[in-house]
């Protein structure tokens, strides 16, 4: 074998390495419109928006399913060892999280058909629009940890998750109150509970992708510690 | 390098992929245990169940790592091809089926908990109760079909999760004409949707899993059509 061809396999390798983190990449931008787009076909009642939303998810499945054959293959192929086959198994855990994000913005952009036509005042919106400017601020400075393979910052988004639960603890109780007050509110304020746990869950999936970027950065899992402080509150 | 030591190396990757669909299957046991408890917990307001189920999941949560770390490992020391490397990088999406299904369970358990000492007719119950037994079923199946690779068992139960999302629908409904004739069901009624929701997700993550056993068994995908039939009809 030459040096020559080497050099070749190398840098071939190394592009395949570039190429996956890319794809996570545009996967993770995917998923941010998603959420942005299902967000306000919620807030706007865009139905068109929430239409079109649901249908774009399949992109994101597929990309998911593209990630997922690219990891395989590499593995197959290139046969990794430590630091990269770490970069590579955590590409999947990623793009999973990604994938359970889009569905998020689907249901989400569901739960908006079904509001539509309802009545519902401004105010029932408050709280939901508060956590959706959270939430996206949170899945962008996680997947900015993942690209940058920042633990400092990944630290940074898994201790503002405790902010994002406090905000969704605080609109469930508002949202039964107006339940309780008008029976007429019933449904419709339902709709918009499920909506506030799937930006929740949206906050969880972003801790998990900063976890995987604190991972890549230092090969040490979070501490038990850190998790227990983060997850196994009690939640509503 | 002599024959035996060519035999010892493959019995000991055959132990190795073995100890692998073992571990898949441990797993597969715990979190069926959980949400039988969960479940349970529920139903009879059991609080020390409750929380004892809450402290099993970090059982469970270790046992998806220990499957990651023993997956991983495997492809880097040996570096399998084809048939194995499905099995292997499989192992890893199913253990995260069923990590999420133990959050499920923990989760089903904590409403159980806030469930607790108020009071709520058996009658609100009963669907929670159905549907408890339809996902115990549908779980169980789909971890059949995975540990025996049945692909036409799998196709069963990616067909029955249609039975459980109407049965959801329906308690849905149920639930919100109880809040709607009392104010004073809401909170214990939004408890037990969130419940249902819960209870519902199993059933996505057991057709994940017998999704699994199908691409195990025959090397492809079940098709995008037959996905767009269970997934993308709208869910309440």
């Amino acid at each position: 074998m030459t040096t020559a061809k080497n050099e070749h396999i190398v840098s071939s390798y190394e592009e395949e390495l570039t190429l996956l983190a890319q794809m996570i990449s545009e996967m993770g931008g995917m998923v941010e419109a998603a959420v942005t787009d299902a967000t306000q076909a919620l807030l706007k009642l865009d139905h068109p928006l929430a239409q079109a939303t649901i249908a774009r998810d399949k992109m994101i499945d597929e990309m998911q399913r593209r990630i997922d054959e690219k990891a395989v293959s590499m593995i197959a192929r290139r046969q990794p060892m430590a630091a990269d086959l770490r970069m590579i198994i955590t590409s999947i855990h990623v793009a999973n999280d990604l994938e359970r994000v889009g569905d998020m913005a689907k249901q989400v952009s569901r739960r908006s058909l079904q509001i539509e036509g309802l009545s519902l005042a401004p105010k029932f919106y408050n709280g939901v629009k508060h956590m959706t400017t959270l939430i996206l601020h949170q899945l962008q400075a996680a997947l900015d940890a993942y690209a940058e393979r920042n633990s400092a910052a990944a630290v940074a988004v898994c201790n503002s998750d405790d902010e994002i639960d406090a905000l969704h603890t605080s609109l469930f109780r508002e949202l039964l109150t107006y339940m309780m007050e008008d029976p007429r509110n019933i449904t419709q304020c339902t709709h918009l509970l499920f909506c506030a746990k799937s930006l929740e869950r949206v906050g969880d999936h972003a801790t998990n992708i900063a976890e995987a970027a604190y991972y890549l950065d230092t090969g040490k899992h979070l501490s038990s510690a850190v998790e227990d402080l983060h997850r196994t509150q009690v939640k509503v």
